[in-house]
């Protein structure tokens, strides 16, 4: 067996793992391949939230006897029990010689355990094939562990003179098809959208995602002061989608209302007049929600970076030209104001999705805390 | 000799060419290679404007007869009297056997011509190798003597939030040292720069090319009302590099200050209270200015655009964010009112440059028309 072996079984848990996608959070997405004499013999990935592990599934699903065989995983098999028993303990049970692990467990606390109990049985661990892939499949999950809180993408649309919006605040549409598509199936990937109210007021958009074998993100409105319109698109479709309101309104008699329609309200703390987004992410990672995609206006947006919330940003870019002094641009609020305590990013990952374009970024908040 | 002999050797005559940008203009770059039995036995390149020709270069500068040998040369060979004779009559003189043209003479009256005098010579023509980068090679040219207008490149750098500068106006500097050196090189390249009268009032620039080697393009201001300070820095180094002002102002007694600094003073009609650009435009076009870089603000820019004198537009984004709903973007005026009326511009050419990309894109103007 060589690298080109190993890289190219790897390969293959990797495609498997994405298959979980949207449906294992806040699970990571984990793939496993099962190969012996150069056969496949055994294939499975982590379906969903609650469900069988990778390794788990691989074996269930063998064709052959997975004795002296290589199992291929993209994520070092847990060694703990959880909502299923130990992948370990199923892997040392079946007779599998070798284990080959595409990143280890990024929890530190049980970082490496695996290994060394694989390892203790005699069996053969390889660690570190397609490592950078296999890290980046679980980069929600090794965020969500290590901060408690969910992995925030702060998402707009702009055309190539910068703007979200003509003059007359219309947006329908500034990207294509295909870059709309785009967005869609993110809306599956993410556990939860966040807008903030004027959103619903101005658009009333549904948020739900429109593709076949896909599941809705948890709709979360960011409204302060509770003025969501219960005739909203939203609120009457509650009872189907999950909708979180998050507000300042106290009063529960107020929220009765959008209770019966279907649904929850979070009351947070009030900062510069907002809802505490601070306060907020800490609430939604106590609920299990590992990620946010976050389709605000430039007045949240602005908020979002301000409290330093937001970790990543998707850029989609129109080539167009709209131009206006009073159109929209995607960030507002009051800004930074010298170019040098600009908010930086990583240098941006490109996608050409039809005629537009999508930049991804990290962000870098070290040079906005200095300033 | 096949078509990858062909192929390497147009590469050659394509990278000579390239040396006369900036220096020929409003003449095309053409380079010219002279081979004989695989060996190259002369180069040239069109130096300078009223210089010799390219072909005329390589057949002075040969090494060794260039008789039965082969001519490589990126353009149709010139057979008129201009100023300079017509190369064909070198290359009928000199022997040659074969011509390999990469793209013929964009004017459609001479188009062919040149080619239909060599061959009646009994001299083998080929034409089209590389052809579409010969085409882009001269793009401004082919655009020049088609439109009897200069060619227009609209440029702005801004972060990834839209935003060419901070809300206190500050814009230095967004990009980093890679893209403001790819500016400059451009003002090498094209004839000249244009920028409104504010620019000049609050940044106070002096627009020259600071590279080594390097010529500075014709400086123009669009100066409605003549409010350049007498003691701006593109006025007090007019004596030394090109300087024209654009103006409305008719009284010449206001004109002279500017004229003994050495500034040329044009005189415009008015359109929406500012200088009439499409009449600008055709003045520039009789001067011979084939080239203009559009370094406005956002109000000129959308003036520029209104009236459909941007060919071309060259956007600097640098991974940062600014955000501030009254930072500015880079296109202003009133805008557009419906994004299906948006602006349309080509797929863009990405180039990074350090951590900042460059998006390249020629502007689509039907759109606006229609509506």
């Amino acid at each position: 067996m060589d690298d080109l072996e190993d890289l190219k079984y790897m390969q293959v848990a990797l495609e498997l793992a994405r298959k979980g996608a949207g449906w294992v959070n806040p699970n990571p997405m984990v793939g496993a391949v099962i190969v012996r004499d150069g056969i496949i013999i055994g294939k499975g990935y982590h379906e969903k939230f609650g469900g069988l592990h990778a390794e788990r599934n691989a074996l269930a699903f063998c064709t052959d006897s997975p004795r002296n065989a290589t199992l291929y995983v993209t994520l070092e098999p847990c060694c703990h029990y959880g909502k299923t028993p130990p992948c370990t303990e199923a892997i040392i049970r079946s007779g599998i010689a070798r284990v080959v692990i595409g990143t280890l467990d990024p929890n530190p606390i049980v970082s490496g355990k695996g290994v060394e109990i694989l390892r203790s049985h005699n069996i053969q661990v390889d660690i570190g094939v397609l490592e950078e892939k296999c890290k980046d499949l679980i980069k929600i999950f090794t965020h969500f562990i290590a901060n408690k809180r969910p992995y925030i993408v702060m998402k707009y649309a702009m055309t190539m003179d910068g703007k979200i919006a003509t003059y007359t605040n219309q947006s329908r549409w500034i990207t294509g098809g295909k870059a709309r598509g785009h967005v869609h199936s993110n809306r599956h990937i993410y556990s939860s959208i966040m807008v903030g109210v004027n959103t619903v007021i101005n658009d009333d958009p549904l948020l739900t995602c429109r593709l076949e074998n896909s599941k809705n993100p948890i709709r979360i409105i960011c409204d302060t002061n509770l003025r969501t319109p219960l005739t909203s698109k939203i609120v009457q479709t509650a009872k189907e989608v999950d909708t979180i309101i998050v507000t300042c309104e106290e009063d529960t008699l107020r929220h009765e209302a959008y209770q019966k329609a279907g649904c929850k309200i979070i009351v947070v703390g009030r900062l510069d007049n907002h809802v505490n987004l601070k306060e907020l992410i800490g609430v939604l990672g106590n609920m299990n929600i590992d990620s946010v995609m976050l389709e605000g206006g430039s007045t949240l947006n602005w908020s979002a970076l301000k409290y330093h919330i937001v970790d990543c940003i998707h850029v989609y870019i129109a080539p167009k030209l709209l131009g206006g002094v009073s159109a929209q641009s995607p960030i507002g609020g009051l800004g930074i104001d010298d170019p040098n305590h600009a908010i930086k990013l990583t240098e941006p990952k490109i996608t050409r999705l039809g005629e537009d374009l999508l930049l991804e970024s990290e962000v870098i908040y070290t040079c906005l805390q200095e300033s």
